[in-house]
């Protein structure tokens, strides 16, 4: 037999084949929250012009190099979405309120309350340098700058940075739809009355949250008969309608496991199988037409595993994410971990960011089938092949996939 | 003047008042991503009967306890979702399929591939114990276990956990309304042409995503004239309208600065404002009828700074998260920080959690109005007063607000 894949080496096959979905271009408001598919680059200086930062006086610092307090003579006051009219002279000063352009002439500003004041004439008791209390033109951002790279998130920043600049509309990769199989005629939907045998459809629901807090457009297909010919052609229409999908159960080695016949069938060439790992060791990869196809253990649990150590990666790299790997970190074991094994494990757990340091808290329950166990789980920590028992406190790779 | 308080102070103030919006009950299918009202228990068993891990055979394992190998007589074939019809007797097994329940008399599983078997017979070479390769009924969960908790969100562990109980219904928070008012008359939308003295609403585009990422739905206001009047019914609409609303601009001490008499005019009582704190210190937050308005800065990165430290908190306390606090925990400052100062400083910056520990990644520029350097921020860094400059490597604390 030969040897097993890794999952990381399953992960990099399947990634290396992952290209993002096409571009769409998006009034911003209806971008938050997309991947940008091109850059965005400066088109203004920021701020467009020298502004006050305060409430306060426009004036000449030369004019506060002398004896002090000087007085100077109130020209215009100059509001907040208002442009000067008239340029300072020496002796003279603009009452300006933040965010406003300085006049002409004025080279610094000082807060109203460092001042006295009266409708004519304000007094200034200290002296100035040129820039003091100013915002240059340009003094944030520069016409050219990068504002946002490709591949980069519309999060708060970017877009605040966006609009900034006026710019209206971005390139932004559409949304990847991915197609959701569930193989098994032991399943029956929550709700529908238990029968003997049966098992409810969990992994549906625990793939539609992930994927939906992946942003990703979900669609559910009927549960086939456990038949090559339903599912190859459940496979077939899946992989026509969407730009990836996911299959659960049918992929063991017995008589009903019908997930790779079924791929076959439906024109897919696999990629690689059957991972040296636990849970979630048990799966199948293909490709149609550049649609990737991951098929997933039947037990909920090593689905999950499996969905968030090899599947993620490639479906953010779908939705425009440069590398789509998980982020990979160390923390400390919470508690002790009492099996080895020949085989990698995958655990999932919750990553702590607590004031000592990462800390990860393994689910109670790592069974296959133990699903409640994922509820909070943020990351998996890898314990490779051939170590453990470890004790609490050992540092353990991680893998964050996020909330 | 009065000692100014320190936003946590505020914060607490704040999230103290904050209370979870009503509740609704809804499909799972509707439900992922948000947050339970009411804990969720288990109603069932899971798995609900003995079954078999793998594809092999179900036996006796008193069987085995003689001479091996030994060849059992097979009863009958069991496919995952049918119900076993013969009870075992000594010297007989059930072909088997994964998922599917034992037979009665089975006490232990065997993989298909560790036997030889025919049609009719299978040999068995190893002695196995009782509940060898059996997942017992009840093993993962057992009724009335907690399958997740109030305040706990509907991510992929607790929806496939809800769902494999077949419970198709769940009480959760319902979306929290926030309205935005952008407060200015300098202000001008992305794709209005630019004119002198005017600043792009970018405000409008940062809070927007950033409350879209938290799940909370947004509506926005048209930019009133700078006049309480104007402001006060605008604010008085958004809070009839919302759970919550945010204001930004006009909370300087100046002529214009109108935010906190509009806010008096609407009804609303102030609670507290003007923090202790750079960026973002001027604020004002207020109360009418149970909800909250907080009445940010005009400067896009002050307001965003505020927003995260201490807006973000109540409004993740609105939507149904018990504590709504931001995690905190401890990270290396990547590049020394050169100021000190007599306020608290809260930076911006990317958390990395890296393979040498977490560290902090500052923006570039943190000036009030560098809203840029808000793209890829997830976290806050506090430079209590009377502290810095400080070193590269230096542990800073930090609040981390997410992606």
């Amino acid at each position: 037999m030969a040897k097993k894949l890794s999952w990381t080496e399953a992960r990099d096959i399947l990634t290396e084949q992952a290209a993002p979905v096409g571009t769409e271009r998006k009034p911003l408001r209806d971008a938050c929250g997309r991947i940008l598919a091109a850059p965005v680059t400066a088109v203004e200086n920021v701020p467009p012009f020298d502004r006050s930062p305060y409430d306060g006086y426009a004036l000449r610092s030369a004019d506060t190099q002398g004896e002090l307090p000087v007085t100077l003579n109130i020209l215009e006051e100059i509001p907040a979405g208002s442009v000067p009219t008239a340029a300072l002279t020496p002796g003279t000063a603009a009452k300006i309120l933040t965010g406003a352009p300085v006049p002409e002439g004025a080279d610094c500003c000082i807060k109203f309350e460092e001042t006295e004041f009266g409708p004519e004439t304000v007094t200034v008791p200290v002296r100035l340098s040129p820039g003091e209390n100013l915002v240059r033109a340009g003094e944030d951002m520069r016409i050219g700058d990068l504002l946002a790279d490709a591949g980069r998130r519309v999060d708060a920043g970017a877009a605040g940075a966006i609009a900034s600049q006026g710019i209206a509309e971005v390139e932004v990769y559409r949304v990847p739809r991915v197609g959701v199989i569930s193989i098994g005629s032991e399943l029956i939907e929550p709700g529908e009355p238990m029968r003997p045998g049966c098992i409810v459809n969990s992994s549906r629901y625990a793939l539609q949250a992930a994927l939906e807090a992946e942003g990703l457009s979900v669609s559910f297909y009927p549960i086939p008969r456990d038949d090559t010919d339903a599912i190859a052609a459940l496979v077939d229409a899946a992989l026509t309608e969407n730009d990836a999908v996911i299959t659960t159960g049918g992929v063991s080695v017995g008589d009903y496991d019908l997930t790779k016949a079924a791929y076959e069938q439906a024109g897919v060439r696999i990629l690689c199988g059957d991972l040296a790992l636990k849970p979630g060791g048990k799966s199948w990869y293909g490709i149609r037409n550049g649609r990737l196809i991951f098929g997933l253990s039947g037990n909920p649990a090593s689905a999950m595993t499996n969905f968030y150590a090899v599947v993620l990666p490639c479906l953010r790299k779908l939705r425009g994410d440069p590398g789509g790997r998980l982020p990979e970190m160390y923390a400390a074991l919470a508690e002790s971990f009492g099996k080895s094994g020949k085989q990698t494990r995958l655990l999932r757990g919750r990553l702590i960011l607590g004031e000592s340091g990462p800390v990860f808290a393994a689910a109670d329950k790592q069974g296959n089938s133990a699903i409640h166990t994922l509820a909070g789980a943020n990351a998996l920590a890898e314990i490779p092949a051939g170590t453990g028992p470890l004790e609490a406190g050992a540092k353990v790779k991680i893998y964050y996939f996020g909330e």
